[in-house]
């Protein structure tokens, strides 16, 4: 076999090809199997390209592009335009960004994009939308998931997964591993949840990560001050007898709730003279009430501590410890699964805003000055949906962009970004979510952090609206920065320079034996502080010293240094390398999201009856691959079941058993609502040599007959994705009716 | 093929049997290959049987056995069995457990069982203790895993997984979900770590979940009171002055500490005249310190909640879903992996005795009529290394005793418990923990909750003594009682009657209207309290009432309840089932200690050099499967190995790549620090067709020569444990020199 052809296999969309242990004893085989096995994947690879060349077609002459809907929508596009180009125009005259002026055309251009996309919502044809009631209906009947301690009444916000949630999570958070982890060997941490208060303050949390709350100043219940805002303001509108110049005036101030603060939040609440809408008591003044749960370490009640409010933080305290095991080199990445914690002020929307939650995040380390990506290549040809911030001021739609020229135009900011964006999308789509339903929207200047340098959101389209489910941001050098401030410890990397330079040097040599004199036992944490300055802090301390005595901190103990304690030495000294804060690109999931937009996504009802609702998971993510049923309780078919189970166990394919009294119709149907996506029927010709069932799909009724000793290799290949249903379809034999009935007892 | 060899081949000890997809194109060949496959894995259970005999001999003969050791151990077990008869005949006298004379009798038993122990440790051989300092290192230096937030000084108990740690924890964790999840059908769950106050209340954690502390009283430093005395204790002891008379008391006072409550220890603490052993202050009497991380939910902070000290109560309160799950039947099981927390007072002793940790538990529902087990056929002739609590009270070793007869004769208190034991210990020695160092030790009558019936935990021998690893205990029917009595809610299951039976039946009619008149908006919450009362509790209230009103008490809020809100109705009823709480047998399993057990199992030093660590990992649990070498850093080497680095991710091969600079030798060193069982080296005969690379084994240093395209046949084989490196060595040409070095650059 060339390299050549193993190069071209690799590239293929083959994943794990399971072998049989008899390769290593009949190795003669091999070679014709690797070229069999090429073979295959090569035209896998073209039907691949195939499908989603139709695809694009597809979409791109999808509802949205209707003309009649186009014309009706074509002057709120148009105001979106013109207030965007103004806001442009602003931008591009450097204008401060506190300026009052244009704080108002960001805000006009607000309500111009909330009409358009009231418009759209409106102009959405009614099959796109889900009957929710149902799906949740279903999803809680069978356990996917409910709500937590709900026999003493539950706890908003919190969820417990029933086995097939937690199946389905299983499966995702396992191709989630092998689709980024072992793919790119990124290097996988597991950190504590409960952190210490300094590290979230480093991170800005404890300063910043809070909304707005109002409180019933009777009873005390509270509520989160922009959604009760916006409900009331909602409530509003919907009033018949409404003028025209108070809607008008409501419309224009609903966009600005979500950025306004506490003062702001005030005035609205007395204007519009706002109640509990629970007790109709009157509301406390607006308050920032910190999202974080917090809680004390050990036993004193003296160390403060918060559980996470995201996994990335553990990854930015372990980077020393990570770069020494990469050895020093960049870029590479850190990634963390594990949960979260928001005390969410009065979550609502089920499982999209809750107080715990599981996240997949991914912190790639990277030099500032390049950042190109050595496989930017495989997703460069991925024709991906983006709505860009462009989009956005122009009132366009998101437009289906080649993520190649997204790159090389700069819509996208760099090859590392449009490399994750790409890995994304083929994550996503692989789960189960729709690529009608699927777009990375781009941060506005005004919303973006402003450390970032640019920010996508994969954004899924549920009965809920666009739903942020992953985020991929380019934080540049920020966290790094932070907490090097805040710990005293260098996080940095190092850079072989083009040639040797010299640079200067100070250095401070402490003197113990002066320093202990003043100071006694905290002698060493003074030395070790003063050890630990940068050559710039250093210097700055030496040339303060000229002027008299100085008072530093340590652990909010004060100490006067003087210049006898220490001497300072500056020299030269020649060096290879420069150090630099890596810069981070951080893809961030959010797992319960993506479930429940998979969900809507594959959520079904049998057009024969409104009662047979069904998903249409991916066998690769569905809870059970399969079940086995039993025609009836025929003391015969017991046998099969065991061993059938038993030979399934042992391919490592979960399944379900379904001996219960139903129809074989009936318990069809119950195993379709909990997503199997294959059926696996023992009859009475199963009883006779050579010992055969039949095997059905979910998704379109049909059924094969084939061997019991045959099933396990067939429902691999089917659960991994490489094999086709249509595949199966051609070489076996359809199965039609029961030919053995007479049989039956 | 027949039925009967089906069954056969499931029987066997392989698992996962990949397979090709060429067997669906081909299915002709299918036959031949499960007939190879069922021969094949015929002859690895013999082989695994005549392992398992060598193991049992040699492990018979084992140093405790030694004769020597014996004569100095014997009167120490005397001891121990005259007070253990003295214990037994107390008990079978039905004492009272709360006499002073059988305390006093248990203190004793408690003495003696302690010096027995220290006199084996004396006699334990040299070579079974293990350098923890130099593992410890190791762990670190290659960030297995280290203190959390080092950065910032670090938190005590709290550590964070690297790579290697993480690793290995999620093979570890995927082994457990086929071990037992998979195999037994288990129903998983993934259940909230935020808990509501009332659940834990149910549960006995707020109320009983704490340990003792003293304070210093000047400083507020906290310390595990048990843990202070006994180190006084101890330090005590070892002064060479210490006279024999004081010494024997310290020595009767050392085994209680334990079990001492407040009181006994301040008058300890008092007598010894015990001070803060960082300060030298005085201390404060002893308190309960509740181990539960408090915290709010939402933003009212009138929620109390705690974060799980275990996740057990996540299945209990889940127990109706699950049982309409599983359609009404029973037995079945519950699992959940998740992390729980626990605010230890001074946490230490690594990661064995941590703040946040996680478990895997799995509660096993069952008819408490009917214990026995299905599969306890396929565990009976396991032999187990048991210790009886007859064994502790008689001052003997444990002892090898075949599962079967254990459950037969009743050590073991029934086949449910009996069958969890020998999967626990098949699912410990597969992950690599050492046989040697593994036993089952039965909890003593009074060291087992009241509620238990028989209880034993998994405890593996380390540095530290034996750790108790994974519990594994039959807690009848308390949990869902207590849930039961707090939440209102029945939770039980029922069984089919031998016969239909006639039951009385007392039903509560409440009369909204006249609860109206009285509790206005209050009603539904009254009238839903009374609908929900057991048969029984509806008679107690009805009686009550006919002797006047009645007060009863609603989530804290007291209504009284007269004669004419209601009608009581009793009627008779014939019924085919009857209701029932069930059993349910828990193991639950501490994953943290476990890797730590194994790391310590795993640990080696080169004969050679004391420097050449490393651990001999599974290659199941190792956190790389190989390693890809190339010989130097010669330019023709690099498109191997990323095409071989892109096989093995196709393949579903972790993997890492090293191509540093150092020696060969260098490098096969550091892959095995971090337990990688094997390395692929690209040397000069691999750019040659037919492209072959050398495969090395950690623990042999053997190595042979494979073609490219096997590699990851073979390394897929190894890694599931489906062939031997032996079978390897027997199939390919053993590698000794380099054969092209004349090609070198």
């Amino acid at each position: 076999m060339s390299i050549h052809s193993v190069r071209l296999l690799i590239n293929s969309f083959i994943k794990r090809p399971c072998t049989h242990f008899r390769s290593f004893t009949n190795s003669s085989c091999l070679f014709n199997k690797s070229t069999a096995r090429y073979q295959y994947q090569r035209e896998l690879t073209k039907r691949e390209a195939n499908l989603h060349k139709q695809f694009i077609q597809r979409y791109m002459a999808a509802p949205m592009n209707d003309e009649n809907v186009e014309k009706l929508l074509e002057p709120f596009r148009a105001a979106v335009k013109v207030q965007g180009d103004i806001v442009k125009q602003m931008k591009d005259s450097n204008v401060n960004k506190e300026d009052a002026e244009f704080k108002q055309a960001i805000n006009e251009l607000k309500i111009r994009k909330k009409k358009l996309e009231d418009q759209i919502a409106k102009a959405m044809p009614k099959e796109e939308s889900i009957d929710r009631i149902k799906m949740e209906d279903l999803l809680k009947r069978r356990f996917f998931y409910d709500q937590s301690f709900s026999i003493y009444g539950g706890v908003n916000g919190l969820y417990d997964y029933g086995p097939m949630g937690c199946a389905i999570k299983a499966n995702m958070l396992s191709e989630w591993r092998r689709h980024f982890i072992l793919e790119e060997q990124m290097l996988e941490v597991d950190c504590s949840m409960l952190t210490p208060e300094i590290v979230l303050k480093a991170s800005g949390h404890v300063d910043r990560f809070a909304d707005f709350m109002v409180k019933d100043v009777k009873t005390g219940e509270c509520f989160r001050a922009d959604h009760l805002i916006e409900a009331h303001l909602e409530r509003l509108l919907k009033a018949k007898d409404i003028a025209a110049e108070k809607k008008a005036e409501i419309e224009r101030l609903l966009p600005q709730v979500d950025n306004m603060k506490g003062p702001d939040m005030q005035q609205v609440i007395e204007q519009y003279k706002m109640k509990s809408p629970v007790t109709n008591n009157d509301l406390s003044e607006p308050v920032a009430f910190n999202l974080m749960f917090a809680t004390s370490i050990g036993p004193t009640g003296q160390l403060k501590g918060y559980l996470r409010p995201e996994t990335a933080q553990g990854m930015f305290v372990n980077f020393k410890r990570l770069l020494e095991f990469n050895q020093g080199r960049l870029p590479f990445a850190a990634a963390q699964i594990g949960n979260s914690f928001r005390n969410e002020i009065s979550p609502r929307s089920g499982l999209i805003r809750v107080r715990e939650f599981t996240m997949a995040e991914i912190e790639h380390f990277v030099d500032p000055t390049d950042k190109s990506h050595p496989k930017f290549e495989t997703v460069a040809n991925l024709q991906v949906q983006l709505y860009t911030a462009t989009n956005q001021m122009s009132g366009e739609s998101a437009r289906f962009v080649r993520l190649g020229d997204a790159v090389s135009s700069k819509l996208i900011n760099n090859e590392t970004l449009g490399y994750f964006i790409g890995r994304i999308y083929l994550f996503m789509t692989k789960v189960g979510i729709d690529k009608n339903r699927l777009r990375f929207r781009q941060h506005m200047g005004n919303e973006m952090a402003h450390y970032a340098c640019d920010c996508w959101d994969a954004e899924c389209k549920t009965s809920y609206g666009w739903v942020e489910c992953v985020g991929c941001a380019d934080r540049s050098c920020y966290d790094l920065t932070q907490h090097s401030k805040f710990s005293g410890e260098r996080l940095v990397a190092e850079r072989a320079l083009p040639e040797q330079k010299k640079i200067q040097v100070n250095e401070v040599l402490p003197h113990a034996n002066v320093i202990g004199k003043s100071f006694g036992k905290d002698t060493n944490q003074i030395t070790q502080h003063l050890q630990k300055l940068s050559h710039e802090d250093a210097k700055v301390l030496h040339d303060k010293l000229d002027q008299g005595d100085e008072k530093i901190t340590i652990d909010g103990k004060e100490y006067t240094i003087t210049r006898k304690m220490f001497t300072f030495r500056t020299s030269e000294k020649t060096v290879q390398v420069e150090e630099f804060v890596p810069s981070v690109i951080e893809p961030s999931f959010g797992i319960g999201r993506i479930m429940y937009s998979m969900w809507e996504h594959n959520f079904r009802i049998r057009p024969e009856s409104e009662q047979r609702t069904y998903f249409t998971l991916p066998p690769l993510i569905a809870p059970y691959k399969c079940v086995i049923l039993p025609l009836s309780g025929n003391e015969e078919f017991k046998p099969f079941v065991k061993d059938i189970s038993a030979l399934l166990t042992q391919g490592g394919i979960s399944h379900k058993i379904d001996t219960s009294s139903g129809s074989i119709g009936r318990r069809y149907s119950r195993s379709d609502e909990i997503a199997v996506p294959f059926a696996i029927t023992i009859d009475f010709d199963s009883l006779k040599e050579p010992f055969t069932v039949t095997l059905r799909d979910r998704d379109t009724f049909k059924q094969i007959r084939a061997k019991i000793d045959e099933i396990t290799n067939v429902l691999q290949g089917l659960s991994s994705g490489t094999i086709t249903w249509g595949e199966i379809c051609a070489h076996y034999p359809a199965f039609v009716e029961q030919q053995s009935t007479t049989n039956a007892q």
